[in-house]
C-alpha cells in the first residue's frame, strides 16, 4: 500500500475529430441492423486545443450490434498539422454504443442526440512515428461521442 | 450542434484488481528490457463495490518497450462471483506505462510506487455471457495501475 | 500417435481477388518506405471457382515496413454473389510481402512482378453471417499475391 | 497478367509443437461447449529440423465455439534454441477446428483422432527480435492439428 491517498481519474481536453461515415453495409445479420456491420470513414477535420487537421479517407468502423448495444471497433487514418507539414496517424478506437428505443427513433428520424441521451463512450489508440507527436503514442486516452447526421463527432481526453 | 452543454468525462470506481505477474521473458530484443516481452499471469483476486473473485492463473502481459515508455496489451481471464457461483470473464487490457529514471530506480529496487510517480493508465474490454456480468460488456472501462513487487494493481472505473 | 501417416497439406482454389489500392500514406517512420503506412482499398472485384463479387471502397492495409520486409495486416470488406443478391463479408489478411533490391527496382518502374519473384503470401480470416457463405468461416485461407500497378492481386485457396 | 504460370502452393515442414493445455474455461456462454472458452497452455515442447525448444507456461487458447464448429485464437511463449543458449519467441496461432458428432463422440472418450477426422487448420504469426530467427517472422506459416488427451500436437509449415 501507499502512503499517498490514490488518484481520482482525471482527464485533459485534447481535440475534437468530425468523422464522415457512410451508410453502413451489413455483413450478413439476419436481421437488419443485427451482427457486424461495416461504416467506411470517408473524411472529416479536427480540431482542438492540442491538434488539429483532417480525417482521410479509408478505414471504417467495424461495428458489432446485439439490440441496441453496439460494441465499435475503428480504424482510419488522420492527418495531423505539424511544423513540417501534415504528418499521418493511425486511429484505432473502440468501444460501446447504447441507447434506448425512444432515443433510437428520434436519430432514425435524422434528429442529433446528445452525450447524455446515447451512452457513446471509447478508448483510443494513437500509432505514429513522427517526433512531434510522440504524445499520442505515450497516453491513455478516452472519447466521448455524439451523433450527428452523416457524422460521428468524438470528444478526445487525455487520461493524466 | 446540441443545445446541452457537452459532458465532462465522469468515472465510477467498480472494482480493484490484484494480478500476480512473473518474471518478464524477453522476446528477442537486443538490449534488456528493450522490446517486446511476455509476463505470465499466474493468479490474484479482485474486490470492490461492484464485483469481486479471483484472477485464473493463465494469460499474461505482452508489453513492448521503448526507453521508459511501454505498451501493455495484456489478456487473462478472472472468475467472478455470481449468484449461481464463479463466471469466467475474459479481460483484455490495453495501455500505457511510463515512467522517469529516478522512479524507474526506486522500482527495481522493490519499492512500490504510486499513481502519481508511475503514468499507468489502460482501457479495459471485458467478454462475457453470463447475464449478471452483461454490464461489463455494455460500458467503456479504463484502468489506473500501481506497481507492487510481484503484482500490479489496478483500480477499474466505467466512463459514465 | 495415430495409426495413420500424417497428411502433406492440400489446398483447393477459390477465387482471385483484384483489389484497387491507392497510394500509400506513411505513419510517421523517419526514413521514406519504412514503418506503418496506410494505403486504403478503393475498390475491385473477384472472381474464381468458388465466389464472385466486388472489393468494397473502404477500409485498407496497415503495412509495417523494415527494409524490404513488409508485415501486411489488410481489412476491408467485399460482396460476394449469393442467391438473394450480395452479402458482405469482412477480409481480414495478414502476411508477409518480402523481395530483393532487383526486384524492388523493376515494381517502382511499374513493372509487374510474379509470385516467384516477389514473396507476398498471407492468411486470411472471414467473417459474414450469410448462411450462404457459411463455408467462409469454417475453414482456414491463405493467400497467394502478386502486385500490379495499382492492384494487389491475390490468389485464394483454402485448406483442406 | 505475368507470362509465368502461377504457383501452386508449396510448402516447407519446419516443426512440431506439443503444447500441454489445461481444461478450459467458458466464459459465459449459456450452453456447455458454447462460445467463448481460455484454455491454459501450461508447457510442452517442439522439435524439427528447422527449429527445438520448450514450450512456456503462460498464454493460452481463447476458442469460440459454435456447435461442432472452433474459431481458435491462441497466444502464447515458446523458447527456441540458439547458438548463445533459448530465445523467448512470440507465438499467435489463430484457426479453425471442426469436425462431426460422431469424431467427437471419440474425443470426448479419450481417444486420439488424426489429421484427417479433425478439420483442426491454423495461420502462424511469430514475433520475436533474436537475429537467428528472423525467418519465423519474414515467413507465412500454417498449422495442420490434432488432439492427443491434454495435448494439442500441430505441425508448423512454412509457405514457400
Amino acid at each position: 500500500m501507499t502512503a499517498e491517498p490514490l488518484m481520482q481519474p482525471e482527464f485533459e481536453y485534447c481535440f475534437e475529430l468530425r468523422c464522415r461515415v457512410e451508410d453502413p453495409v451489413p455483413l450478413g445479420g439476419r436481421e437488419p441492423g443485427e451482427g457486424l456491420h461495416f461504416a467506411r470513414v470517408s473524411g472529416g477535420t479536427f480540431d482542438g486545443p492540442l491538434l488539429r487537421g483532417t480525417v482521410l479517407d479509408g478505414g471504417g468502423d467495424w461495428w458489432d450490434a446485439r439490440g441496441l448495444t453496439v460494441k465499435l471497433d475503428a480504424r482510419y487514418v488522420i492527418g495531423a498539422e505539424v511544423s513540417d507539414g501534415a504528418a499521418g496517424v493511425e486511429v484505432v478506437n473502440r468501444g460501446v454504443w447504447r441507447t434506448d428505443p425512444e432515443t433510437y427513433e428520434r436519430m432514425l428520424a435524422g434528429e442529433p442526440v446528445d452525450e447524455r441521451e446515447l451512452y457513446y463512450r471509447t478508448a483510443f489508440r494513437f500509432r505514429t512515428g513522427h517526433p512531434e507527436l510522440e504524445w499520442l503514442t505515450a497516453s491513455q486516452f478516452i472519447g466521448y461521442a455524439r451523433a450527428e447526421p452523416g457524422f460521428v463527432v468524438i470528444r478526445v481526453f487525455r487520461l493524466i
